[in-house]
């Protein structure tokens, strides 16, 4: 099920450095692909930066819209987060041929993506100048949402499914074993 | 051992998302701090992003040098990640209270962290709003190295060490399974 986060919470989504489902909408369009760039850059208002290359279907949409939606996804999600991010909306519809769940968000046009285990609807930062040299997209999370199995009480929670770190190729990495340091300052 | 990894190879140090520390060195004073909000941002040449507060001692190095080194810590760093990160080189000596150890990098004058799975040296590019405004900084990755035991034939094998990934409050996670997507596009 699908729970709220607060937003001084949100950059724990993100944190430890997950791929993400990027998705957009605009006049009736919608298309998402995969980001293993992305990072949190601030904590309240949260902030984060994304990498979305320029050719892409989903920048488009995210250019007209100016509204983007980061999806966290899981273990089972490993064939629909290559296809996504390996094949372009300019050419097939990713939704009827990977089967892509898209839910309705809360604040913005971009939708969410099904069974995925975190949500950030994002709002675009006017930064041209860093869109343009650098593909990187600047926006703030105005709500945020958590599968509440795989997030609880602000923690995650990975024993029955993970997030996933894309390598390349295909290959990722799950999110492993939670490992607290002592602290020795 | 440390062995050079070619730098169309570097972006897959940082790709899955690990946590690293960032170090710098001018003047005579050398520092390293933690910073979990890092990510490639191109290819080849390889360029990373990362965030580094306002007020840190190691920022004010990396303005004075314009040189970084992002290394990348292991399961067996997680208390020195997490006290490098929660202490400020302008009230202690880091290095001697926690027994850093600065190895010398080959083309920046930022030491290396010793006992990390991997290193990359960076040149900071020159974009002083994005630093001043987002705590942003964008470098180019001139050298990069790995340990020969954890990154072999350029992909990680994480079954001896793992990268660590921060949540908060000194609680990480491993990197855990590698798992092979099928290809369904």
């Amino acid at each position: 099920m699908r729970a709220p986060v607060s937003l001084p919470h949100a950059y724990k989504l993100l944190n430890h450095g997950p791929t993400v489902l990027v998705s957009a909408a605009s006049n009736g369009q919608q298309n998402v692909m995969a980001a293993a760039w992305a990072m949190p850059l601030d904590f309240d208002p949260p902030k984060l930066a994304v990498v979305i290359a320029q050719d892409t279907f989903t920048r488009r949409l995210i250019e007209a819209s100016q509204e983007l939606c980061l999806s966290v996804p899981t273990n089972e999600q490993l064939e629909l987060t290559w296809a996504v991010g390996s094949t372009s909306g300019r050419e097939i519809d990713k939704q009827e041929r990977f089967e892509v769940i898209y839910e309705q968000a809360s604040l913005i046009s971009a939708p969410l993506i099904g069974g995925c285990a975190a949500w950030l609807e994002c709002k675009l930062y006017q930064e041209p100048s860093m869109q343009e040299r650098y593909d990187l997209f600047i926006a703030e999370v105005v709500a945020a949402w958590a599968d509440d199995q795989m997030f609880q009480h602000n923690t995650w929670n990975f024993e029955v499914r993970q997030t996933i770190h894309h390598l390349n190729h295909g290959t990722f990495f799950a999110t492993g074993a939670k490992l607290q340091a002592k602290k020795i300052f």
